[in-house]
């Protein structure tokens, strides 16, 4: 490989970039030149950020979002509605629906979905953490009322919300799904059928 | 922005993402994730790394190839024919070359291209560090005989080419510019005329 004649410091550089998602040898090698050739000061930070990201944050204790105290930003806004619990995949999901300013109640991030194909259980999931929070908070003086089940439209996503509507129903609790239909912008004549399908079956009064 | 919901470490590591090329929020908002998610010691690593190369990786003080040394490998390397230099525009060419396995003499890196609509000065780049080299070498016992000038094929890699090779002319050295035709795999039909006509002009005896 012609990459040895690059010096090792920077040869290690690629070699950790490549295992970045997304990110290939050729893009490596571009992100890594920048990184030695460009502005210093910008290098450093990004090494120190990496670095105080792995030191300063965890998943929040309650909804298991990223935090850097025990509960995240949102688990220690006392303004949400605690009656409600958004259920989402990822992080990058809650910002997302915070972005879109649809949401005031509080979140649960799974860290993955039920996914038979790559043999993983709902209970790897924070499943078992969503059902004991519901207990804990129905035993308490703040009841959950609804769980709104905001994973992907993905068959992992769908199949997840019917593990999750059903586990939750058996705690009593009512479970939603968020509207499947056309996207804002969309085209009858384009869509795809199972999203018309959904679209029409999901149908409100006027 | 609803951003502001991640932790501040979080948001400064997205922050200092978004500063490498081709990366926008949404990449380094998913690499962040990766990095605070996945392997811990990947990301001590990637932080490492970054650090390392800035402390050990210097341009080198004859090619200006990368090196952590005074000379780069290339150059340290006594097998190499010093009397043919090739000029590139960038480090990753170089790479390039060396893959390629068709050249066995000495490079020099110009960091950079004869940019008039960007500003840029040919003698911003290292060319002037060509000409004091080529002049040390013909002063001493191995005298450079050509100079083989691979920039890209863009206007701006064109009119660096024309450069240099006047420059270098006025100095007694062999100037050539690599060859320009259909890349292999070419078909004639879908070539563009620029292509074709450098591919006749230069065509060669079988």
């Amino acid at each position: 490989m012609a990459l040895v004649r690059y010096p090792s410091a920077m040869r290690r550089l690629i070699n950790e970039l490549s295992k970045l998602p997304t990110v290939g040898e050729k893009s490596a090698t571009r992100l890594a030149y920048h990184l030695v050739n460009g502005d210093e000061r910008d290098a450093m930070l990004l090494s120190e950020s990496i670095k105080d990201c792995q030191e300063q944050i965890f998943l929040c204790s309650r909804c298991f979002f990223l935090a850097d105290e025990k509960l995240c930003e949102l688990c220690q806004d006392k303004n949400r509605d605690s009656a409600r619990i958004c259920v989402v995949e990822k992080p990058a999901d809650v910002i997302a629906i915070e972005k879109s300013g649809g949401f005031a109640g509080e979140y649960h991030v799974l860290h993955g979905l039920w996914s038979p194909l790559q043999g993983k259980d709902p209970t790897e999931t924070k499943l078992p953490e969503l059902l004991e929070r519901i207990k804990k908070a129905s035993a308490g003086s703040s009841p959950v009322e609804e769980v709104v089940i905001a994973t992907g439209t993905t068959v992992e996503g769908d199949a997840t919300a019917l593990y999750i509507g059903n586990a939750v129903a058996e705690s009593g609790v009512k479970a939603s799904r968020i509207a499947q239909g056309l996207p804002k912008g969309g085209e009858l004549e384009f869509a795809d059928e199972v999203t018309l399908t959904h679209a029409l079956r999901g149908r409100r009064a006027l």
